[in-house]
């Protein structure tokens, strides 16, 4: 039995969204039809309205509510270290480890000849354009530790360097309560490499 | 960091699908908000237009794109036999099964006392109206096979067989691939009461 359009084209919209295929995007879809209207307009209207009503920082493209993001309005951030991010989640991870008093750079993706992403589409010139106005000394990359994530890290390093800033890299090694046994080869070959006096 | 409210609706909105937390409905909300405007739209458009253009079968209750569903509509259907679901979904599910030939009656729910849902609540009274004008014979409940799918499929033999209708229940027992090691047992047990010859 085929499903109605409309109801198909829920489907559609949902099976996009990440990890979600036409069988779980099915089941949104009918449990969204047996909701109240109320509800279902309300999640209408709150995707309808995300784009106009989302702002990026101007300065490090964070998510904000006015021109400047809450980290770059807050005065008590050193201004002289800024940690590189892919997107606004890793940037909110960064924050709740409550580690970095730093401000933020939000590429908003990362280097991926696979993808067709260059550096042209990465938010790069605009981490340039701070460093100077902004006294930049330190730049520390938190791209994941994947392959794309490290290439843009290479990258960022050969551009800021040449400009008289240190440009630092998160560290790769066993995570908290990792157990050695199973760890994949290449974290524990990285750990060993970069292992540290106690 | 707290998100901007825009996006803290949408999470809460996606929060509420089956099986999505806040931290699904997050990465859903953050993807959402990294697409195109189109699809945004798309999506916010094909939500609210969801309750008003899809509509259910006079009959049987079934999705339907006019007044009665494909099924009802289809003249070689067998009208004497009725196959009782819980949901649109089961009834989706029976018909790729292929093995059913008459019409249906999706009941939107079943009896459960724990979230306040008695015979009223479904679509029983409907059923009893169909079964003299369309000649029904024989029921069959295929609900499912859980404590309130089986005091539903008791509720409706009470209700069906003082009318004069047959009333059978889908069969339970070992599933096809399923190994007898692995099964549980009081599916076993049924299997094993429910024996018949070969």
């Amino acid at each position: 039995m085929k499903l109605p359009p409309a109801l198909e084209r829920v489907v559609a919209s949902l099976a996009r969204l990440p990890g979600v295929g036409e069988k779980t995007a099915t089941r949104f879809a009918f449990h969204i039809l047996g909701q109240s209207d109320t509800w279902t307009s309300e999640l209408a209207h709150a995707v309808g309205e995300l784009h106009s009503a989302v702002q990026h920082c101007e300065r490090c493209h964070n998510l904000s509510e006015g021109p400047l993001c809450v980290v770059c309005n807050d005065s008590t951030r050193d201004p002289r270290r800024v940690c590189v991010t892919e997107g606004i989640q890793d940037l909110i991870a960064i924050e709740r480890a409550g580690e970095f008093d730093g401000r933020y750079h939000v590429l908003h993706g990362v280097l991926s000849p696979v993808k067709g992403i260059g550096p042209d589409q990465l938010r790069i010139d605009t981490l340039i354009k701070r460093l100077e106005p902004e006294g930049i000394e330190e730049v520390i990359v938190a791209t994941n530790v994947d392959v794309e994530g490290e290439a843009t890290a290479l990258l960022l390093q050969r551009l800021l360097e040449k400009r008289g800033v240190t440009v630092t890299r998160i560290a790769t090694g066993v995570p908290m309560g990792g157990e050695l046994e199973y760890l994949d080869q290449v974290t524990l070959a990285r750990a060993l490499r970069d292992r540290r006096p106690i």
